[in-house]
């Protein structure tokens, strides 16, 4: 019995702790228990130095396992504290999948000396498997199927698989193929286990598959299997030839990655980042972000600079003006997430976005003109000025209208233009919320007010 | 062979052509060759007058279902267009699980009629369901789990499969049960067909089973199953007998549910929340966060209110006074998202945050001073004047600094108080960033520019 209340960060104390104090043993013991994934997970938790001692005592053989589970940029650490030899033996035990998500951050040498080291088929295969673009099926799938054919009984399967003695991991169905390869249905284990054995594959087999065509993109594959509540399915060629299968046990982490990236790009972030990489790489990678929210800001401030007769002589503008501009960028980004997720649904489409820029724009006003009659009120009251109040109110308006508008309209034409709205959509956002309401407010106080 | 190439955009687009329309015979066309997760996700996609055209098509046996598949709010604009009957009939045909999923959003009328019209065993499997909280283990548990003894032979599981004639869906593993119902192993289905039958159960089921309590949330139990790598795993009582079983296929939704809710919470949004629910509902939820945000606005406008007299003699401040702000916005958001992953992850602890501190900081010096450098070098050129290069840039080292700092704070501090981060973390550092900005910049042009 495993025990499964003690949580990670509990876990990630003692060991950290252990660490320090140079308690070998005791960290010895920790990482016997756990599996190769909560090993990369406390990996992935450590300062480099503490995490290169942790992953010096992991066992040699999950160490192939525990770099399959963590992000690139952590693998990268941990594969420069290995010895050639060290990440030859890693690589060694894992099947041509894993191989192939592995390869790729490989030293050069090494990769050569593995290449060399294998035989003839494993080479093939390894070559077959990177050939597929990474995040498509081809990458994705296992070539561990069992195959069984449509006219053969099912006691005539039962003893086939107990020849073999053992199913691959994480097997819930036989892939059934006809002569030539091409899959005609497919045969789970909980039908095989729970009808007479002098049935027919073909009588029993389901038929109404879902194939996965092998260039199909991994997120795509996610969406099939949550729509279509699939537990497996098999992957095939463009004739239909049976290529191999695609668990929901990968599918889910597909889904973790995808929600991560979605969470990070919103931030200018890259979902592989090391959360204890070392300063100067981080610095110089944040950088670029904060280069490119730099532009917008002088951007922001040239529309200001255009105003400064303005601001000279009405120093309350100067003080309001940042409220117009943050409440539309709020107003803005709401409206932006909710059409991030719905695209990322697939629920956005021509037809419905004019509905919806419809609604926006109706939300816009109701909590425009609302929140511009609190911020009227109390502009009026502090520099007792009702020329101030009006302004701020109408400014506030027309900017919550364009945060609405844009909200819609920029992850729809960023995404036709084929860039990720999840990564820069904030960005633009922000840029027009603060160059509207800017203009807004210090043109038309510029128009009514001096 | 289904074609898994159309996507859902391209379904949408000719359905709601046809919905327009009013071609329905093309409509249940493309309806009855949908899954229950595929019409729910139509169904979200459609403005309300043309949702409720949507839903009158769907075939009545697939009701319950779809109505299982949509966000809460979504399943309450469809359960309004129902009558009674209805309700009662799409509810009848779901299992224990499910029902207790919907039962909480039924009329009060319907809820008390459907539970006169079980039979005693129904109510109260039903009843103990409803007692376990949401997002519990015993709340995402099936109970269709298939429990067998440890000391029969494998050919009796196999006679007594055969005698049941099906398997309950989603079954890749029967539990292995002693007399008095406790777990003592699990039996995979792949180990059962790829054995001799007159094995023992005892000799080939697997005895280290992670064993999930029935309080254990259903956060955890995600973890759990990634972690471990489980595709399903028993549920039990305190005393570790059998209660249920939780599969991999619902795992999907947790992981699913809850990245949604971190992307929505952060823009201050629901995750249940409807992208086509009216104006009027839709804007008074969207109102509270404005008004949280107006709060702190109005903070910062305070802050830039003492500094009148700066702002009344030198223009420029106002002018380059937003990129401050910006700037350590930006940079505090990045440390932000990192931090609410890591700690989305459990990665976070008392242990390593001194760590990451550290190295926010020095980010925050590295980028803060490179950055700094080309804004004052800006607003030199910009104003002529080298006293507002100096202090935009000794403002913004301030800054990025606090931003950095905060970044890592607030989401900790949230976090011990029982908040969740991704919710406020937000605009408690934009609040900090805001006032520490301008407060910075102003304050600094008051002691040396004047």
């Amino acid at each position: 019995m495993n025990d499964t209340t003690e949580t990670l960060e509990h876990r990630l104390s003692g060991i950290h702790a252990a660490l320090v104090k140079d308690e070998t043993e005791l960290v010895d013991e920790v990482v016997a228990d756990l599996e190769p994934a909560e090993i990369a997970l406390l990996l992935e938790s450590l300062p480099p130095a503490d995490r290169i001692r942790l992953w010096e005592r992991v066992p040699a053989e999950v160490d192939g396992e525990v770099l399959l589970h963590v992000h690139d940029e952590v693998r990268s650490t941990l594969l420069d504290d290995m010895d050639h030899a060290e990440i030859v033996a890693a690589a060694t035990g894992l099947d041509t999948t894993d191989l192939a998500d592995l390869f790729e951050d490989l030293p050069q040498l090494v990769a050569e000396d593995m290449l060399r080291s294998m035989d003839e088929q494993q080479r093939q295969r390894l070559q077959e498997t990177l050939a597929f673009e990474e995040d498509s099926a081809g990458r994705l799938m296992r070539t561990d199927t069992i195959g069984v054919r449509a006219d053969v009984s099912l006691e005539t399967v039962h003893r086939f698989l107990r020849w073999k003695e053992t199913v691959p991991d994480n097997t819930d169905a036989l892939m059934v193929v006809d002569r030539n390869g091409l899959v005609v249905g497919i045969l789970p284990l909980a039908r095989l286990v729970s009808h007479d054995t002098d049935m027919a594959v073909a009588d029993l087999m389901d038929s109404d598959v879902d194939f996965i065509s092998m260039g199909m993109k991994s997120r795509d594959v996610a969406t099939l299997f949550q729509t279509h509540d699939l537990s497996s399915a098999p992957v095939v060629d463009d004739e239909g030839r049976l290529l191999g299968r695609i668990v929901i046990e990968d599918i889910v982490d597909v889904i973790r990655d995808n929600s991560e990236q979605a969470l990070m790009n919103m931030a200018g972030l890259d979902e592989e980042e090391d959360l204890f990489a070392p300063v100067l790489p981080s610095a110089r990678r944040r950088a670029v972000w904060l280069g490119i929210n730099l532009l917008t800001a002088f951007l922001a401030a040239g529309v200001i600079g255009r105003f400064e007769a303005a601001l000279d002589q009405i120093v309350a503008l100067a003080v309001l003006m940042p409220i117009v501009a943050s409440m539309g960028g709020i107003a803005g980004s709401q409206t932006l997430t909710l059409a991030i997720r719905g695209m990322a649904l697939g629920q956005i489409s021509r037809t419905n976005s004019q509905w919806l820029m419809r609604k926006e724009i109706g939300i816009a006003i109701l909590n425009g003109v609302g929140w511009a009659l609190v911020v009227a009120l109390l502009a009026i009251l502090w520099f007792k000025s009702l020329g101030i109040g009006v302004i701020i109110a109408i400014a506030l308006v027309i900017n919550m209208l364009a945060a609405g508008i844009a909200g819609i309209a920029i992850p729809l034409v960023l995404k036709r233009m084929g860039i990720d709205p999840a990564l820069s959509g904030s960005v633009v956002l922000t840029t027009v919320t603060d160059v509207v309401g800017f203009m807004a407010f210090l043109g038309l106080a510029t128009l009514f007010l001096l």
